[in-house]
């Protein structure tokens, strides 16, 4: 077999059999393709797309390249979530929590952010003492024992898609549905989880930005995850705006306990909600997703999604205090506001735009190996479709430097009030 | 300005602003942009094209990027030709003799074979002593005296092309029209010509497999010519069977001189006298293809052409003696009848094939750095169209090894009797 009748076939429009995918994805791993042709056959696939086939055999081969958990120490149907990626995107911690206090297993991998998405990890790390990283038994015992972990990979996971990811980047084939949704899928199947729910994100601030893109990358991924045997279900929600009220590490952490307390802004609130409830009948612990909501409701209001989730920090080593006390966590010195130049209603307050802004505050990453700040971030009071008068704060700034004028000027040009404007629609679609 | 945004640019269909080549070729030459990077814009070329202007801006950055012959000592307008490759295509050599015996400079820097189609350079190495490398002095010198010098390429030419070729052969981006032709161009413009005629191959046994493919590269190779200042035409010509009777290298120089003393097969004849009638034209030796026809033809009548071929010979080192005594090349040890297996008509007889047995045979080479041996190849007894007798010899096998099953096997299989059949059309098309 040769690399480059590999490209041909896919450039010419056919489709790859699993020995030529099989071959590819050895390749890649052994190092024996070289990487122009691994970008060749990169672009070819984005201009020629893959079938249904190409796509679940190219993800359950990536997933084979590399350790896959096993998690039947565990008892129960294991349920785990995943996002596209947006800002202000702390769901995963409240949910995690919610889940788990309602019985179902949740054994999450999450990663670390960059550029202005943040990384749930990241957010954890905001946590004095929180690790991340813990060994596979470890991080196993700890999901039976308190029925949830929010962790790194703990091995090698999929070193293919490593790979073709970093080629990816600097190839311009990031946004292809079939790279996208095997990447994804390759490293999810391989943790192990018997179910999963993905928030795939729409609008200016995701990766995906019309809704038909990011419907057809959400069926690509549901579809994949059943065919791999998965319990599997996608929620296209909104990334026009940030979600929630807080952007940055300490700040997420606050305002994922508020939800938990029963206090968190409506639109985060809605969706752990709803990913929550579909969650929870994947994990046969309610019928339908309108049963599945009240359980998830009481676990905040008993508390016992609280207790979770301080049960996760001290598992993990964080200092659970943190809980009550928000200021335990590292705190920015300056706080400023950012006021409205008129009078209207909030039409425009791109996620992308503020994401940045709290990237170059120093809560997030420009480059992979760079620190964070976690004290920094953006507090919004006002959200999209909010009537707003001029001089009044639309956000407050959290820095560690007086002089923001690079971050203000960011933000004066993102933001846009106009006489009309509305709320955006937070759940768009639900795919099963 | 960054790599990754050009590929952007072309991906979604952009146009590439002349700043933008630039920097990939620069960065191509100096090494900057990564391989990885080069096949992902190659690909991207592929599916979005270029326009004219593309084409043209990239053909002149290439050439650009490495070094221009300067024929200006040569008096009068100099035509050269250059063919997209074909099997028995010994075109060049008669030609160029003919129409430097009409007065025309003929500087031509040909190439070497590589898989089924022969090169240029190989062939009159089969002829003793001829020397292919000459310096850039001796290349012009010989070129002002004697009106004609075949020679391979004198300084570096293109080296962006140089590198891009490499890895379009095994990204699988080799056949786009925009790359095939700055490639062709960007070397043939850095040759100095002032004038060019281009043989388009057609057909089974060439590149581009049907004639709207072939029209298409004729056209972009035109254009770019004359955008670039050449007086540039083409002619789309059949190669579905070879060309002229012989194929193999001592054995296409004794063809090319049987045209040059009138003996020559009709097809290649017709063709040669095609390409050379444009080619005074442009010379200015002549005012219309007719009339350069009857200059041409008289030079074989007089064997004025002969005269400048044996001129050749001598100044490139070569012995002159061959001219007259054919056996002073290297002849083949035996010579195998192929016969037809029943009556009919030759329908099949594909160039291709022909070229991979007498590759087959050391005629060719498979990689770069075989060795030739230029005493092997395959005479035609019959071509397409041709009434044929079972048991009649339909080729002659020259070989140096008895056992030949192999090639007679490929033959068997490619070429076909039937009960009807038609003589192809050799001119297809003249693109001005």
């Amino acid at each position: 077999m040769r690399m480059v009748d590999i490209i041909d076939t896919k450039r010419n429009g056919g489709t790859l059999s699993d020995e030529q995918l099989q071959f590819f994805v050895d390749g890649v791993v052994n190092g024996t393709i070289p990487d122009y042709q691994i970008s060749a056959l990169l672009m070819a696939i984005y201009f020629q797309k893959m079938t249904k086939e190409e796509q679940t055999s190219l993800t359950m081969k990536m997933m084979e390249s590399g350790e896959r958990l096993d998690l039947s120490r565990i008892p129960g149907i294991k349920v785990d979530k995943h996002s596209t990626g947006g800002v202000g995107d702390k769901v995963s911690l409240p949910l995690a929590a919610m889940v788990a206090a309602t019985g179902i297993p949740v054994p999450m991998i999450s990663g670390r952010g960059l550029g202005h998405t943040g990384g749930t990890l990241d957010k954890l790390e905001a946590i004095p003492g929180f690790r991340v990283e813990l060994s596979e038994d470890e991080f196993i015992d700890q999901v039976a024992q308190e029925k949830l972990a929010i962790v790194g990979a703990t091995g090698e996971v999929a070193p293919a898609d490593k790979k073709i990811y970093g080629l990816r980047d600097v190839t311009d084939t990031v946004d292809s549905i079939p790279l996208i949704a095997s990447s994804i899928m390759s490293k999810k199947i391989a943790s192990g989880t018997d179910a999963l729910v993905i928030d795939v994100k729409t609008g200016a601030g995701a990766f995906m930005k019309t809704l038909d893109q990011s419907r057809a990358l959400a069926k690509a991924l549901v579809e994949i995850g059943k065919q791999a045997g998965l319990k599997c279900m996608a929620v296209i929600s909104d990334m026009n705006q940030p979600l929630g009220n807080k952007v940055g590490n300490s700040l997420e952490i606050e305002e994922s306990l508020d939800v938990l307390k029963g206090k968190g802004p409506a639109d985060l609130t809605e969706l752990v909600l709803t990913l929550g409830s579909y969650m929870v009948v994947m994990g046969e612990k309610a019928q339908t997703p309108a049963e599945a909501r009240k359980l998830l409701e009481q676990t905040i209001a008993d508390g016992s999604a609280l207790d979770r989730f301080k049960a996760m920090i001290k598992a993990q080593g964080g200092n659970p205090a943190v809980v009550d006390d928000y200021q335990l966590m590292p705190q920015a010195k300056y706080r400023i506001p950012f006021k409205a130049d008129r009078d209207g209603v909030l039409t425009k307050l791109s996620a992308d735009e503020v994401g940045t802004a709290s990237m170059l505050l120093g809560g997030g990453r420009q480059k992979a190996d760079d620190r964070l700040d976690y004290s920094v971030g953006i507090e919004l009071h006002h959200k999209l479709g909010d009537k707003v008068k001029a001089g009044e704060p639309l956000l407050t700034i959290y820095s560690n430097r007086k002089e923001i004028d690079d971050v203000e000027q960011l933000l004066r040009e993102s933001i846009v009030i106009s006489d009309h404007g509305e709320v955006p629609t937070l759940i768009h679609e639900i795919i099963e």
